[in-house]
């Protein structure tokens, strides 16, 4: 069943208005019929089954059926801060990371970012980073749609992480130590409902300064797996291990 | 340092000939010069650190200095049976699944692919195939390239299936019973140095027959993680789960 996240305006005491795209959507692309059902979501994580009531050219009215239980939703908060890089990694690592369980994500400057971000661009772009969170939210049933938070620098991020109960950043360097820590070692501390911060530098890693800096803010350089991944890779490897220990192997 | 998987008839006593695309990336891409240093792999594996003697316009000479050691290959082999997708699925695959260490690669063409294997565009097919996957290989510093196999239907996959240890397919179907195999249940049968056959079904899933089939020839059908995941996103997910589960976790 089609899966729809409709603003919190929009749900009426028995039913949801679906307008905008999604109204589309369910007309022009599914050729949904009145009778027909889908999934509506509201942004507080709660679904409900509804039956389609009405269509006209821009609005779907529909009638709550059943409240759905069922949460897919990870037990771990993770918050993922990805360096901006060249051509869509960034869209890649919202698309899958939003399918990997991932709670958030924030684009960080970093110092070899070779992107920079643009402020005269930047609504544009975070319009279709917020189309691809919905999108991939509701193809692969999440109960909320990731955040999508400001762009921040390494010093952005360290002003911020009292927030978070666990912070790692992936450190290539960290990889050709001898002592290097690996990424199940830091997993291992995280408990269920834990908040998780990941950072992950830009193709060229991260400068020497932004490493002390996390280092010296209690943030954890770990090495991800023993081969080089690409920017991308690393935080699609993080979420989806993070998903097996957590959701598969039922860790707590 | 950059790597490059050099074919065995071009390995001397002494010294390795790098010759075409990978002569024209030494000169002009990274501007290398005599004296500089390269690691040249072996088909086999092995690999050496080969110092730059002579440039010319299409080949480079290497005087062989050390042999290296260390080995990123995974300790299971695992072949990813990948069925055909619209769009450029299958070259992801190819690519984060030479990072995350697969050992070889099948396209299927399954019932519901929407893509059909053409075989008059193979050769080119074959070739961007292989290009990506040396590219990967050494990109993140692999010892072997993973092999790219003929393409498959199901029947054609059951009947090469002797030669694995264990045979998973990713069943959507699977997810919604109360039974369900967790992908962690069938990653425990699985022990170091066994081969390991993946299948990822097209957009549209195995059709029943072909379940039916696999289940009969003994594939087990598992959930990967609670969210319904891309067909692209199964095979990273299966990969990265595998190297979290005996590289990093370090369970035999």
């Amino acid at each position: 069943m089609q899966r729809y996240f409709v603003p919190a305006e929009n749900w009426q005491q028995n039913g949801v208005l679906i307008k905008g795209d999604d109204a589309h959507h369910i007309s022009r692309v599914m050729r949904l019929k009145a009778g027909n059902e889908v999934i509506c979501n509201h942004p507080d994580g709660q679904a409900a089954i509804c039956e389609i009531t009405e269509i006209t050219s821009n609005v779907v009215r529909t009638e709550m059926k059943e409240w759905l239980h069922a949460s897919n939703e990870s037990p771990i908060s993770v918050t993922i801060a990805q360096a901006l890089a060249k051509g869509d990694k960034f869209e890649l690592v919202l698309q899958k990371g939003t399918e990997l369980g991932a709670a958030a994500f924030i684009p960080v400057q970093a110092e070899r970012s070779v992107v920079v971000w643009d402020d005269k661009k930047a609504e544009k772009r975070l319009n279709r980073y917020a189309k691809i969170l919905k999108e991939a939210s509701e193809q692969c049933h999440r109960n909320k749609i990731p955040q999508l938070q400001p762009v921040a620098t390494i010093t952005d991020l360290i002003e911020q992480s009292h927030y978070f109960d666990k912070k790692i950043f992936a450190y290539e360097e960290e990889a050709k130590t001898d002592t290097f820590q690996t990424f199940a070692q830091s997993v291992a501390e995280i408990k269920s409902g834990d908040n998780v911060l990941i950072v992950i530098g830009p193709e060229g890693g991260f400068s020497e300064q932004e490493a002390v800096l996390m280092k010296q803010a209690m943030f954890s350089p770990v090495r991800l797996g023993p081969r080089i991944l690409r920017t991308e890779t690393a935080a699609i490897y993080a979420l989806a291990s993070m998903s097996y220990h957590f959701e598969e192997l039922g860790c707590e």
